[in-house]
């Protein structure tokens, strides 16, 4: 008798946004006529920039064509890319990573969901709370929990819990652990750490030997001068760190599908009898194995964004969604609502109506304002009494929503 | 301390391909004068359709508008590829198989590694001998084996020799096992599974509730109207069998990335208490937590290979690459060499010279022809004495590579 992975069972609801999108579908058939705004799932909506689409275009032609097809994309990525993103994503802010270190993937969620199967089940798993769900999903389905309590925590892990009182910036746990996700600018608080906060991160890592996930998905909406776009900008990161990229909130490739991860050959793990095990041909073995590479024309694309006009295009594109941000934030707190984030990032975390949780402020504003957010609970238990707001819409359609909720 | 995931080190080699593309690389660089002929991996080398490059661009052009941007795709795919699937795929043959278990994805390489996740740690996993690797590395990754012989072999795994003797068609083992991998047309023997033999298999599986993952990536390539292209042509196959197909080598898609897996609502599995367990749920989970869906511009690529034109021209790349299948095996005939597969496949599987491993005849055919094979014993300790060529070149490459191998 085949047996089922029984660490599925222990999910206690299904993944967030699919039951989100449920609700969603169930409130428009009963009301067709409803126009409902989505502000819920972080996706974008703005078309991508022409430099990018006529270079994915030139690379579909030259597929058409004997003497130009490509056949299996390089298991890690094409090097023009992985050149690019050397040069523009790190070198230029100081940064050493080299060309071998960055494995070019079909996305962050998926690398994020993937990074686990390199390490041992026995170890340690810190996330905070509120935390993206595939970073605590994936590692019960690997078995690295036990059940959850039905608030969305999981035995087995430590929690690290981001509320206002610390600025939503996780505080170093109190005991040892192994392996640490962190996400920032954050999904979903839009919090952002600072250079002392990462610090404090990296020397834990570093005198604990533990390893850092470093989600730098958002790493575009940084303005602030003074945080760093990258984990390895923190002297002592590359022995610790491993850090993840997309492409789909900055150029707009959320269809697309295309990210990055980099794993410095400086990191290293243990096994159990004690030996050091460099931790960079571990996943370059999950992904030649698990994984055939990313789409030519789009590895193509994700080059052109590289060029100038792609960098700048890609630029007013994170401005355009960063001024809608803005204009939420003086709305909402105009409203008397408690808004954090929407700085730096492209989330706004506003606390709920006192005595409203967090899915009864969705299903209001789902009901009464055809606006859909994300509950703050389906990102963990600290995550109750919040609601997230993306702010990745057309100008007229985030003035619209805000109209919307002043009259609630 | 993080504790790496010590199965990873199990892994007798590196991923066979790397290793050739290593030993080719070496030969180029010390031969730099040298033409190689690659027909080792089996990826194809003529342009894709006309019809499915222009749906490509078009869909891509979408992108660059506000109004017909895409962002995410739906997790499990478009819903018109998927009813082509379902029509052109399933229903044509005879076949229903419902929407709701198509699941479209990135590659048959990743389904086929991923779909053991889903599945407990204890279960007994068949392999046929020679297999494709991945079958055997994901399962030896998750842990489901003990350490490798040296051979390809693993303490653990149930192996199913396939050689001359039974027509390379893999026999029902004598004891218990509970989850199956069978490839039918075979890669890399080129042998097809009759219905006949299917019938055995699902009959087994039925009896010992165990579960077939049928990979049928290369069902295109059928001529045979008495072959099975789909294992669900089998009555009782429904309850047993998850298939898996692609774009890849019918209509040209190594570098797009475009795939599917089927997993029929009947399938059951169960857990270690003994309670019954539905499984398409937990791929559902598994793809919609660890995956983001495909590339929209591919899928619609993919939509695209199924319109009148599209399947015409799909129809012209498989028999061109099946008259180089004939070629070869009508000319390696005549130069004395046993010579398998060729026929519904687009694979040879060429008996080594007495005396001369898989990994020698390899070296030899790079060395003294410059043509590229794929050692035999790579795929298992039976493939040992065998040497797989793809059909995948141009005409007269093909016709090169043959006037060197008779030179040799």
């Amino acid at each position: 008798m085949a047996l089922v992975n029984e660490n599925y069972l222990k999910l206690t609801a299904g993944y967030l946004f699919p039951e989100i999108a449920r609700r969603v579908r169930t409130f428009e058939a009963d009301n067709p006529d409803a126009a409902v705004i989505r502000m819920g799932i972080g996706d974008v909506v703005r078309g991508i920039p022409r430099v990018i689409i006529d270079a994915m275009k030139a690379a579909t032609e030259e597929l058409a064509h004997d003497e130009s097809f490509q056949g299996y994309p390089p298991e890690l990525g094409q090097t023009p890319l992985r050149q690019a993103i050397v040069d523009h994503d790190f070198k230029s802010r100081g940064v050493d990573v080299d060309i071998d270190e960055v494995f070019v993937s079909d996305g962050s969620k998926c690398d994020s969901a993937n990074i686990q199967e390199i390490f041992g089940l026995d170890n340690v798993v810190a996330l905070t709370d509120p935390v993206y769900p595939v970073y605590c999903d994936s590692n019960v389905m690997a078995g690295r929990t036990g059940p959850g309590d039905g608030s969305g925590r999981y035995e087995g892990i430590v929690y690290l819990p981001c509320t206002a009182d610390n600025g939503f910036l996780p505080t170093l746990p109190d005991r040892h652990v192994d392996l640490i996700y962190l996400c920032s600018p954050n999904n979903p608080t839009g919090a952002v750490m600072t250079r002392s906060s990462l610090e404090e991160w990296v020397d834990y890592a570093r005198k604990e030997d533990a390893i850092i996930f470093f989600d730098a998905a958002y790493e575009g909406y940084i303005t602030d001068p003074e945080i760093p776009h990258s984990i390895y900008e923190i002297p002592g990161a590359r022995d610790v760190a491993i850090e993840m990229r997309s492409f789909s909130k900055s150029a707009g490739f959320t269809g697309l599908r295309c990210a990055f991860t980099i794993v410095p050959h400086d990191l290293r793990g243990m096994t159990a009898s004690g030996n050091s095990q460099e931790i960079r041909p571990l996943w370059d073995r999950r992904m030649s194995t698990k994984f055939n590479g990313v789409c030519y024309p789009v590895q193509a694309a994700a080059a052109a964004a590289y060029s100038d006009e792609g960098r700048k295009e890609v630029r007013g594109l994170i401005e355009f969604y960063l001024a809608n941000a803005a204009i939420m934030q003086a709305k909402l707190t105009d409203l008397g609502y408690t808004v954090y984030g929407g700085v730096n990032a492209p989330y706004l975390w506003i606390g709920t109506p006192e005595g409203v949780d967090s899915w009864e402020f969705f299903d209001i504003l789902l009901h009464e304002a055809n606006v859909v957010g994300t509950p703050g609970a389906g990102f963990g238990a600290a995550g109750e009494g919040f609601l997230r707001l993306s702010a990745f819409q057309q100008r007229h359609i985030v003035d619209d929503a805000m109209a919307r909720i002043a009259r609630l």
